[in-house]
């Protein structure tokens, strides 16, 4: 059986990522990152999603991010930016961008994968609602291809580990349904930046997401603390 | 001034390669890890060496490679390999390689470089003794930067992080000369694979760095356990 290494956020994306590997035959290993979230209900999301697509492993690796500062997703002590309309999100890089954040998850997964030999890593990057951050480009992803085939053993040996985005061209409205689609539990994902035990409905994550849902014209089966008014 | 992150090992290379840094007028940001290592010896020289340069920060960053196994570097329960010969260093990719160490190590520089707005990143990686990694080639280097000039806010902006590998080409007589000429600490520095409070003479790491000492017919000012014969 193929293996593959899924980074699982505990969000939508990755959700359905991985759901994604799992039926294209693959034994799935998850790993996820524990990096100065603020809140660990991802982790628990992330756990569930493993679980959900039978993951042979699941590992939370730890990494301290915010020894660095620099985004308000990992640096408590930066507030939250102000609320954005949808037509803001996408051309600015918002401060929510943890510098090299793809780059990082992606060479730890490389790691793994060529320690328990693997053939593919599966990201849930998406190029279409990617909300400015750079490391979500079609284009990045085909250079760190390029770089992790000279990076390994594996690639010395004429093999790849293949970085597989099997959303990068898809909107989050054909995200959800793809995910609806083959089964994916997308009641259990979590997009929040800022929310508990209910999503805010008001930060970027959030927004991207019920807009989503909304041009699918499916319900978005998680609990919102309020939506916006374009929703219903 | 310019800022520049470097990553220090402990090791010979990059104590070099951090003093480089240091003459091209960088206020240099200290960056090691600890992955795993067999002993702490490794992080006490790293930070000998990066307060010989004036480091503004040190950060040393936990990194549980071990969660993963994979290497006897890493892997506590996987010996060390067999003594090899310096003709057999080299030619095969030892159990030492560490799967995508320098892409992990490399990508937090990135992350660190980006948090601090630096403009290079410095790695004491050589293409000549390199000993079997497949990520110390010049193309992994190039091919790194590609990806990185595509993951960062500052590449979009049109700007560089510089990686920077000033021994790439060099040979370990060539740097052991060079770190004395610009009055690098080298017997300060820590090479061994195996040993504690002596370098044991015996593994790779200590027979390349030997081997380097002899023919720039220079004595390697650290003491050993034991040495080749061809040392004397």
């Amino acid at each position: 059986m193929k293996k593959a290494v899924c980074l699982i956020s505990g969000g939508l994306d990755s959700c359905v990522t991985a759901h994604i590997a799992k039926n294209e035959g693959h034994e799935v290993h998850a790993l996820s990152f524990s990096y100065g979230q603020r809140h660990e209900k991802e982790i628990e999301c992330a756990k569930t999603i493993a679980h959900s697509v039978n993951s042979k492993k699941h590992i939370i690796f730890d990494l301290n991010l915010d020894k660095f500062g620099g985004s308000s997703l990992v640096n408590k002590s930066q507030n939250l930016e102000k609320e954005r309309s949808l037509d803001e999100i996408g051309k600015t890089i918002p401060s929510t961008y943890v510098p090299a954040r793809n780059t990082v998850f992606l060479s730890i997964a490389l790691a793994y994968a060529e320690t328990i030999d693997a053939d593919a890593i599966f990201i849930g990057a998406t190029a279409t609602d990617y909300s400015g951050y750079p490391d979500c480009r079609p284009k990045y992803i085909k250079a760190f291809q390029k770089m992790a085939n000279l990076a390994t053993k594996k690639g010395v040996q004429g093999k790849t580990i293949e970085i597989k985005a099997p959303l990068l061209h898809m909107s989050k409205a054909e995200i959800i349904k793809e995910g609806i689609k083959i089964g994916a539990p997308l009641e259990k994902t979590w997009s929040c930046y800022a929310g508990d035990t209910k999503a805010c409905g008001k930060c970027d994550s959030c927004l991207l997401r019920l807009k989503g849902f909304k041009d699918a014209n499916i319900k978005d089966p998680i609990k919102y603390d309020s939506l916006p008014d374009w929703y219903n």
